[in-house]
């Protein structure tokens, strides 16, 4: 037995529920198909002050959970369980979860994308606790800390500046033996007398106690370790979205994020993306859910002249 | 005397507050010029359903105080002053007022577009009392009830297409003698049993008491007047952006919009774009927040490696 929808969204974070709320409100029968958490990675997050509309902050889940009630207020249905396959037919794709499977006329792919982890002692313990990954989100806190940035890529150098211009001291750390962001970013980082790296050496683990105190940091030729204190520790070594099940579905870029044109149109007519999970995204709550309202009225029109 | 600031944002509307709110967080000095009225079109708006967070709704200006709020929070200035003048330099822009002259480093030009109005008796006094323009924002209310919807083109179809979708029952009204959207479009609607159509047909006049009851259809060439009763009217007969003074500073599309890629980015090396006034805007709130944040995020970008 499959059940059928005009639209599947997969993913119920920010970018999802938004893309539910009007694709149900545009009265298109919609499902929502969540894997883990309905909510996303609002579930995970706690006060969140950069959301327009509220000013004093809201709570990562108290958000999360009113974006559902608005979703179900609708008509969207939004069921526990994971994507594993995909199917293309030209008017109808199918959804598969290891218990069901499931039709529609539209696929709307969210589910996000997650900065990498080191996968050291102390990273999961301190998470909104010192250690962060977005100087964007969390960057505030730190202004006038020291602060210590994993990865001298292009984004580590990036997260670095933003830390740099809210007044915050930086060292940075890179395993290679060098710094493989472009020489403009290096530069600007450089002219900073807060501004120092070192290369060729790892973070080994993180301690403190109800926040983060300080990381070792290994040389990786030598074998030397030291302590740095720091209040902070952003990490910005590579990103990772859940996509492997549709690399022969749909064209996704060199980090496995889904390419997408301004209307979050795929290149495969009826299968859209929103959010994290999308080429380019600004990784931000906003932006995903102006991303799902976006594909949502992508939708709207893309049924609509079937 | 000129006013020096790392970001002007121009337009006091949910993209330009939100990008407010994103670069003054980020450590740059914000400037926000509106022309009328902080809070832009949410201050004209009554009951917002469909802002994604807001579950039982939001009345429209206490969302674009609350914005207001967030912005001057993280130091963001707002100005009242109309953009009259833009002057692109390498390394900084300017921007006169009748009163003042402001410069920056970058701009995000914001401040929307607006649906053109038909201009005729009853408009005015009946809007969001049954008179809209937009089936997304508007639509849900006119379930199953008689609209009118002004304009044959492709967006005033679109529309139609989308009130039928949730039962409403549609008299298409087009001034000129056939339809001008495209046959797919066409066709999809004519196999409605509830659309109707007539062309060489304008509207004269709106009646109603609390909300509209009818309206004054005029035959443009015989000059026969007949009156539909209708619950609703939605205008789509055009698209307004306010970027006259811009023609010759950055590169446009025909109904005047600004244009952006995905990073609200225009040809203009330090001036972004955000929200309604942007080509291809899906003319949500949400959307427009989403824009401003992008907008933010791709200026801190660019003065980062400056």
């Amino acid at each position: 037995m499959i059940s059928v929808y005009d639209v599947i969204v997969v993913g119920a974070g920010p970018a999802g529920l938004s893309a539910g709320i009007y694709t149900s409100r545009a009265g298109l029968s919609t499902l929502i198909l969540e894997k883990e958490s309905i909510g996303g990675e609002l579930m995970d997050r706690e006060m969140i002050e950069n959301y327009p509309g509220y000013p004093e902050g809201i709570m990562g889940p108290d958000l999360g959970s009113k974006m559902r009630t608005q979703a179900m207020n609708y008509g969207a249905e939004i069921k526990l369980g994971e994507a594993i396959d995909v199917e293309n037919d030209e008017d109808y794709k199918f959804i598969k979860t290891p218990e069901d499977e499931y039709s529609s006329r539209a696929i709307i792919f969210t589910g996000g994308a997650h900065p990498k982890k080191l996968g050291i002692p102390g990273e999961e313990e301190f998470t909104e606790k010192g250690v962060f990954y977005c100087a964007t989100c969390d960057g505030p806190k730190y202004a006038n800390k020291a602060v210590a940035v994993a990865g001298g890529g292009d984004s580590g150098l990036t997260e670095a500046i933003q830390l740099l211009r809210l007044g915050a001291k930086v060292t940075l750390i890179e395993f290679l033996p060098r710094l493989s962001a472009s020489k403009v970013l290096q530069d600007r980082a450089m002219t900073n007398a807060e501004f120092k790296y070192t290369c060729g050496t790892k973070i080994e683990s993180i301690q403190g106690n109800v926040s983060v105190k300080s990381i070792t940091v290994v040389n990786v030729e030598t074998g030397e370790k030291s302590h740095l204190e720091v209040e902070g520790l952003l990490i910005r070594i590579g990103l990772e979205a859940n996509t492997g099940y549709l690399k022969n579905i749909i064209p996704l870029d060199e980090r496995g994020q889904i390419e997408v044109n301004e209307k979050m149109e795929t290149q495969i007519p009826g299968i859209f993306a929103a959010g994290d999970i999308r080429h380019n995204s600004p990784m931000q709550i906003s932006t995903a859910v102006g991303d799902g309202v976006t594909a949502s009225i992508s939708v709207s029109r893309y049924l609509g002249i079937r």
